[in-house]
C-alpha cells in the first residue's frame, strides 16, 4: 500500500466510528418507515431521504483511510457492516481487506462475487496476495494465478509455501537493489528513473549479479556523503538478515531490539530473495501480544466482537469443556469428605477461601513467568532461583494472609485449632500455587506447546481440587 | 541512538545469555574456591583463572549490541547482573540504561556512583535524558543541567513537563528542517554537509521562518523527483501530526494504522516543536499489551522476574487483599447456608462447579471486552448488541453443560431435581458472568480507571459469590 495523507487528527477516529453508527441508525429508521407506510404517497420522500443519507455516509468513507474504514467495520455488527461495505468504492476493496482482521475479512469476502473478489485481488502484490488467498474460492485464486507473470507466480507460491508464523510468509518483494562498483551519483540517478520507492524504504540492497546479498546502502548515508564516492565504500557490510524459516516472532523481536525499518531476507546462499518491513512486524507484536491475554483466558483464536454467537461458541467451548471436567474433579475431591463436612459444616464455607486465594496466586506467579517466556528471559540456568523466588513470595503471603484469615476464622467459629489448620492450609496451597505456576508453562514449552495456552484454567484446576483436598485432608487429621 | 551494525543472527539470543550464564557459573565456582582456600599457594593460579574468566566475559559483552546486553541483565538475577554490568565499558553504560526496563534501571542506577551516572548521562540527547531523570539522584540531575545549553535545558524541562503517557513525553527533538522555497537540488546540499542524519528520518519537515510546519518531505519524493523542482511542489501539505498533549498511546496506534515511521508534533499554533518515531512507538504497543495481561492478573506494575522478594510482595499484594475480602464475602454467602449444607452434604461439593465454570466464563467475557475496549472498538451504540450476544453465548453455554454437569449430578447423587437445581444454578450464574463480563470493564473506564484492571479478580468476585447465592439458595428452596 502506498502512503496515503491523511487529513484528520488521530484523536477523532472514535467521532468517525459515532459519525458512521449515527448515520446507519438515521437509515435504519427511513427503512423502517418506508416498509410500513409500503404503498403510501410517503415513498417517493422517503426513498429520497434513504438515498440522502446514504450518500451523506458514502461521501464521508471517501475521505476516510482505507486503515480507518478497516477499523469502522471491524467495530460494526454484520448487517451494518455489510451496508458500509457496499459503499465502499471497489477500488479500495483490495487496501481494505488488508487491513481487517482475519475474522472481519470472512465475512467482507463472504459478502463478495468472484468478479469484485478478481477485481480487487488484481491490485495487489504477490506478497499480499499470498495473505489473502487461502481464505478466497478455490476458482478464484486459480484464475488469479493465470493472470500474474511467471515471477509473481512463483512468489506466490513461496509465499504460500511458508508457514504462517515463519518470516517467508510475512516478506514482501518490494526491494531496490543496486551493485556496489557504482558511484552514489549513479545510484541517485537511478532512482530518480523509478516512479517511485516502496514503502519503508530506509535501505538499499546492495547485490552482485548472482543476487548474492553483499551489504546494504542506508538512505542516510547515500544522502549525506559524497556522490563521487563508491557504494562498495559506504555501504553496511554485515546487516542484519533474516532466512524465509526463521520464526516471524524472533524477527519481529529483532526488529524492536535493533530499531529496524527493513531488513533483507536471504536463502542458505545468501541470495537476496525479499525483505521485512516495520509494518508488518508492529502487527505481529500486537497479534502475539493479543493472543497470549486470550490464550491464558482458554479463547481458542481470534474472535471479533460481533462474530455470531455459533462461532463464539465454537471459540470457547474447548477450554469452557476442559474446565468442566476439572470443576468435576474438585467436586469428587469434596466428595471425599462428605463426611467430614457433615461434621464439621464450617469447612464447606471455609473452603473456597483456601482455593480461591491460591486461584488468584498462582494466577499472578503465571502470568509473570509467561511474560518472561515471552521475552526468552527464562533459560534452564535461572530456573532454579525462579523457582525459589516465587515459593518465597508465596510462603511469606501464605503466612501473612493465611493468618489474617485464620484469625478471622477463630472469631467467626471461635475454634483456634479451625485457625491454625486455615492458616496452614492457605500457606501449602500458595506454595503449590507457586510451584505450579512455574511448572505448567515451562512445561508447556517443553511438550513444543505455547506457555499461555489456557494458563489461568489450568492454574486454577491446581488451586481448587489443591486447596480442597490440604484443607479438608488437614481439618479430617487435625480437627475431627 | 545511532544505528549498529548488528553482527550476529538474532536467534542465537538465547546462546549468547546461555553462554554469559556458563562465564558467570565458572566465575563463580572459581570464586568459592579462591573464598575457601584463602592464604593457600593456590591464590595466584585461582586469580589468574578468575581474571581470564573475567576478560573472556568482557570481550563477549563489547562485541554485543547494547540491546542485546540491555536483555542480557534483564534475564539475570541481581548480582549476576551487577557483575556483568561492572565488565560493560562505560562509554556503553547510556546507552544500554536507556535499552532496560525501568525496574532492571532502577537495580543498575542504584549501583554507579555519581560520577558514571554523570559520564552515562553525557552522551544523551535531550529526550533520553528527560528518559532517565526522574530515576537519577536530584543532585545529578541538577549537575547535569549545569552542563547543557539553553536550548538543550529548556527541552528537557519541557520533556519532564508531561506525563509518562503523553506524546510530549515520548518525542525527541532531532528534526531535519528545511523551507519551501528551496529546490530539491538545494536540499540534497544541504544534507550532504550534515554528518549525518538522525535515526528514522523518513521524511524532512518543512517549516516557514516562524517554525509553522507547512508539510513534510518523504524522503521517498526528494529521490525520485527532477532535483530542479520547488520543495513546496512536492512536500505533502497535510501530514498525520500530533499535539504533544495528546495521549501517546491514540499515536502509537495511528503510526500502526497508518504504517508511519515518523511524524511530526507541533503545538497549539502549529509550531513545529518535535517528532515521534516508530521504535517509541513499538515499545510503546508491547508495554501496554503487557500492561493489559499484568492488569487483568491484578498485577500493579511490571516487575522484572528477578525482583527483590519484598518488591514482588509488594507488587501483589493489593489485589490479594482485594481478593481475600472477595473470598471473604464468597465464604459468608455459604455461611447463610449452612443449615442447608448440613441438611444435603451433596450441595458442598457441587457449589464450587458452579462457581467455577461462571469464573471460567466471566474470564472470557472480560477477555475479550477488554480486547475490544483497548482496540477502541466499543462504542455507547454498540453496546447492547455486545450484550445480547454474550448473554445468548452464555444462555446456551448454561443450558449445554449445565445439562450435563446435570445429568452427572444425578448420575451421582441419584436425585433428578438436584441435577434440574444444578443445570439452572450453572444457567444463570453464566448470564450473571456475561452481565458483569460486559459492566465491569465498562463501568472501570466510565470512572476514569484501566477497563483490565483487576478485571479477573473481579469478576471471578462476582460469578464465586454469585453462584454460591444462586446455587445454595435454589437448592434451598426447592429441595429442602
Amino acid at each position: 500500500m502506498t502512503e496515503v495523507e491523511v487529513k484528520k487528527a488521530p484523536e477523532s477516529l472514535q467521532d468517525r466510528l459515532g459519525q458512521v453508527i449515527d448515520l446507519l441508525q438515521r437509515q435504519r429508521v427511513v427503512e423502517d418507515l418506508t416498509h410500513r407506510q409500503e404503498g403510501h404517497h410517503h415513498d417517493l420522500v422517503e426513498n429520497l431521504v434513504h438515498r440522502q443519507n446514504l450518500v451523506e455516509l458514502q461521501r464521508k468513507l471517501d475521505d476516510l483511510h482505507p486503515a480507518d474504514i478497516a477499523y469502522i467495520l471491524e467495530a460494526l455488527p454484520l448487517d451494518d457492516r455489510l451496508t458500509v461495505w457496499q459503499l465502499v468504492r471497489s477500488e479500495r476493496d483490495g487496501d481494505i481487506l488488508l487491513e481487517v482482521s482475519d475474522a472481519v475479512r470472512q465475512t467482507l469476502i463472504a459478502d463478495m462475487d468472484d468478479h469484485e473478489l478478481l477485481a480487487a485481488a488484481k491490485e495487489m502484490d504477490a506478497d499480499e496476495l499470498a495473505d489473502l488467498a487461502p481464505e478466497l474460492p478455490r476458482d478464484v485464486v486459480h484464475e488469479l494465478m493465470e493472470t500474474l507473470d511467471g515471477q509473481q507466480r512463483e512468489r506466490v507460491r513461496s509465499a504460500l509455501s511458508y508457514d504462517e508464523e515463519q518470516v517467508g510468509a510475512l516478506m514482501d518483494f518490494e526491494m531496490v537493489t543496486i551493485r556496489e562498483d557504482v558511484s552514489l551519483e549513479v545510484v541517485l540517478r537511478y532512482l530518480r528513473r523509478l516512479k517511485e520507492l516502496p514503502g519503508h524504504t530506509d535501505k538499499l540492497f546492495v547485490v552482485d549479479h548472482d543476487g548474492i546479498l553483499k551489504g546494504v546502502l542506508p538512505i542516510k548515508r547515500l544522502l549525506v556523503n559524497d556522490p563521487e564516492k563508491q557504494v562498495a565504500d559506504v555501504m553496511a557490510t554485515d546487516p542484519v538478515s533474516f532466512h524465509p524459516d526463521e520464526d516471524a516472532y524472533d524477527a519481529a523481536q529483532a526488529f524492536e531490539r535493533y530499531d529496524l525499518v527493513s531488513a533483507p531476507v536471504v536463502d542458505k546462499s545468501d541470495r537476496l530473495i525479499g525483505r521485512l518491513t516495520i509494518d508488518e512486524m508492529v502487527d505481529l507484536i500486537r497479534e502475539e501480544s493479543e493472543s497470549e491475554v486470550l490464550n491464558m483466558a482458554g479463547l481458542r483464536e481470534e474472535e471479533d466482537i460481533f462474530a455470531s454467537v455459533w462461532r463464539s461458541l465454537r471459540n470457547r467451548w474447548a477450554w469452557l469443556a476442559i474446565n468442566l471436567v476439572t470443576a468435576f474433579l474438585a467436586s469428587r475431591v469434596i466428595g471425599l469428605f462428605e463426611g467430614s463436612i457433615e461434621k464439621l459444616v464450617a469447612l464447606a464455607a471455609l473452603m473456597p477461601i483456601v482455593a480461591g486465594i491460591g486461584g488468584n496466586s498462582g494466577n499472578q506467579t503465571i502470568t509473570m513467568i509467561v511474560r518472561a517466556m515471552a521475552l526468552d528471559q527464562v533459560s534452564p540456568g535461572n530456573t532454579a532461583r525462579l523457582m525459589r523466588k516465587e515459593l518465597a513470595v508465596s510462603l511469606i503471603n501464605g503466612l501473612v494472609w493465611g493468618g489474617v484469615i485464620g484469625v478471622v476464622a477463630f472469631w467467626l467459629y471461635g475454634s483456634w485449632s479451625l485457625g491454625l489448620v486455615m492458616t496452614a492450609a492457605m500457606t501449602l496451597n500458595l506454595l503449590l500455587a507457586a510451584l505450579m505456576g512455574v511448572l505448567i508453562p515451562m512445561t508447556l514449552v517443553r511438550l513444543g506447546r505455547d506457555p499461555a495456552m489456557g494458563a489461568s484454567v489450568m492454574i486454577t484446576a491446581v488451586t481448587d481440587s489443591g486447596g480442597f483436598f490440604i484443607f479438608l485432608g488437614l481439618a479430617t487429621l487435625f480437627l475431627l
